[in-house]
């Protein structure tokens, strides 16, 4: 009995605080959003730094921990990249994560990449961030293209 | 004034229907895992396949499109890959999608493909899919792992 009370009390109170959790999902949304395109697109750290929470946890292979980490890897892009730029295909929520799935195209022209990128955040700043990148082949088994 | 009466209307509306989608988010979730451990690690087709609805939209590109596509790529991995398997690391959902971010490994002791899945649900059922593959490197330039 004490369980369906329980239960009952739980359903009740589920409605607002799922309110309040997509309130935060959205904001966190477009948090990730403005942070991605200050980052990659505008390869500008100190403005996409405002996003980062009081660490940045690196899960990419080939980028260094941290906000320095960060720092360095858009200082390259603009020296050696200066075009390299994303389109965001697709935005998630769910929890503390934000889940981007995007074309990156590093060179005019380039066929590029599909990328699903994953960012925790803490607090509406972005604490952790992890992707998986795949180069999109020439020819494909289907018609429907990687997005 | 009206715009001001909608908006109330809307926002008392809205838990009710956040906890239908959140209720809907959970099913889609519980669905795409158990058709995922069916496909993936299981490799049978025909259990996997209730979970498929009217169609099965393919972007992964080297799969051919549709049912057919799905069933012809387990097929392969049974006579090629017998101990392919995937390990969920994390599982979100937003709307009709679901997410998977999974640690691959196509053979033993392989260190294996970071793969981010992402499945679109019509009616609880699955009906379209993207992913990304990436290898996971034997350095990396930070010690946190793809996960």
């Amino acid at each position: 009995m004490l369980r369906l009370i329980l239960a009952a009390a739980v359903v009740a109170l589920a409605p607002a605080a799922q309110a309040a959790d997509a309130r935060q999902m959205e904001e966190n949304k477009k948090a990730v959003l403005e942070f991605y395109d200050l980052a990659i697109n505008q390869k500008n750290f100190e403005a996409a730094a405002k996003f980062l929470g009081p660490r940045y946890v690196q899960h990419n292979p080939n980028a260094a921990d941290g906000p320095e980490g960060l720092k360095a890897f858009l200082g390259f892009l603009r020296e050696k990249f200066p075009d390299y730029h994303s389109e965001i295909k697709r935005a998630f929520a769910d929890g503390d994560y934000v889940i981007l799935h995007v074309h990156n195209v590093p060179t005019p022209n380039a066929r590029g990449n599909a990328i699903v990128d994953i960012f925790k955040l803490e607090n509406g700043k972005v604490i952790e961030h992890w992707d998986v990148r795949q180069e999109i082949p020439e020819k494909a088994a289907n018609a429907n293209t990687m997005f």
